[in-house]
């Protein structure tokens, strides 16, 4: 099969030998990917990455033990615990010290004609939510999960950065019920936010929030988000930023401020979401490639100020 | 009367005119203050600060509104709030924006004969508590603070750091019921700790704990907490460092860390405390010096490793 695989020669489309699924893990078919900016930073060397990245994916089900599965179009959760230790059995597993990590750590992810993904991983995708929305359940799952930061239901939030993390979690927010402003540096990127209310960096006012969402990934932010963070308030991290960052942490102490890391969400959660259309990721989509040319998408995605860049397996038509 | 003044010129001790109470003030003698490592920040010009620093005391009101006051033993909350603003009418006014902060922010500090003190921010001290533990009411209600972070009442806890700080907090979470560990550098400082596990940091073992507390003020001692936390465990940044650090913060998202800015506690708690045995704080007593020599003490604490130094007011004999 072709797949885009990382290593020292950089990202390249070669040929591979298709996965040979495991017990309890199915055969999935990519119909859609989505290059995240994890993707980028693993180009870039990040957790020492080589192999087949990609975690943001639908697909179809070709093989599978549970046969029910087979022919279902799907999504899955990217951490693939032991399904035996405590996080297992108690929550999602996402924080399983024996977890793989779909295109991220030991497990090949979604930039291929077909991929492995244990059974439990799964989500199965109604009919209502097609490819190009379902695509996003993974990020909009990360998303939807700051919520579980807030500290009233109808608290308010700000969001800081319009990329296209930010302006995901900024909609997941607003359609969860929180008062949301986000704040970027283009018009035109937050004119894409929904019944959020929005500034121009330049332009904001005196901002005030218990809630802030840094989703720039740079230091800049944190120090902006420390800066807008009511006292005793929290500020959620959702960027996994590959490099030491130079912050002042007095604010933090003196206004006894939360400052949390926040990285994946229920699938489950997600796709409810998006089949109830609370959430319309899809005018985030700036460019398709097929997966021959999976290299430019990469490429692409890294532009300055990119929003999402999907790839679109040919082989499933 | 005496005093000691922070001032471009140094930490000097000078006389100054006693202060003079206003509406619901209480005029105290000082009896017994402490340095803390905030006065030694101060005197390097954090928060620009000029003026009679010292915010740990123990003294005796010798007038104010309420007369029963007049006579009492007193610590006192150095957060002097607004007392009508939301935060100062439904906690206790440490976030409060106009709040004055003893000896710190827009009030004069207790190295001195006298200082004032709103009543609203006494708290009375029993017999059975002296001079030399009452005096270290203000930083283990503090510490105390933290106790407040623990996710479970007898959870695992991580001290990082034996200065005074540390030892405080270690002592304090141990007491709290916490199954508390204190890592540090220097084996006498650790022996100070009671119903603590202690290690020195090149022999401890492998630790994790759902609750580790930074109490070095380092960005070494971050990044460590960082390390010994669990997943979705909480560190506690105990102190100030009026500086920017370089941290790598991609650990606190992949693991969902909850990084939390502990400032002040309630004093009443703490004198509870003090009054039932519960912390013995007087084994971190390194020095006294009288109030003429109060510069001396400054320059004492501010040597590398050293305990509490404790500033005596001899005029209160």
């Amino acid at each position: 099969m072709r797949a885009l695989v990382l290593s020292e020669a950089g990202a390249r489309v070669v040929d591979r030998p298709p996965p040979e699924r495991g017990p309890g893990e199915a055969l999935v078919r990519v119909r859609l990917a989505g290059v995240c900016d994890t993707d980028l930073q693993l180009a870039r060397g990040y957790m020492g990455f080589t192999g087949i990245p990609g975690h943001e994916v639908v697909g179809e089900v070709v093989d599978a033990d549970t046969r029910s599965w087979v022919g279902q179009r799907v999504v899955a959760d990217i951490n693939a615990g032991c399904g035996t230790c405590d996080d297992c059995l108690t929550a999602l597993g996402h924080h399983c010290e024996k977890r793989s990590v779909l295109g991220i750590l030991n497990r090949s992810g979604a930039f291929a004609e077909l991929l492995t993904i244990p059974e439990r991983c799964l989500v199965s995708v109604p009919d209502a939510v097609p490819d190009e929305r379902a695509v996003f359940a993974e990020p909009l799952a990360a998303a939807l999960h700051v919520l579980d930061e807030a500290p009233t239901t109808n608290a308010r939030a700000i969001v800081i950065g319009d990329g296209k993390l930010g302006l995901l979690v900024a909609n997941a927010l607003a359609n969860g019920g929180l008062r949301t402003t986000l704040v970027g540096h283009h018009r035109h990127k937050l004119a894409l936010a929904r019944s959020v209310e929005t500034f121009l960096e330049a332009d904001a006012p005196g901002l005030r929030a218990e809630l802030v969402v840094e989703a720039t990934g740079s230091a800049a932010g944190l120090a902006r988000a420390l800066a807008l963070v009511s006292p005793k308030g929290t500020v959620v991290l959702k960027t996994t930023v590959a490099a030491k960052i130079e912050i002042d942490l007095a604010p933090l102490v003196v206004n006894e401020v939360r400052l949390i890391g926040s990285r994946c969400g229920d699938l489950r959660r997600a796709i409810d979401v998006l089949a109830r259309g609370g959430v319309d990721p899809t005018p985030l989509v700036e460019a398709r490639y097929p997966l021959e040319r999976a290299d430019e998408a990469i490429a692409h995605a890294g532009r300055r100020g990119a929003l999402k860049v999907l790839v679109t397996n040919e082989s499933t038509a």
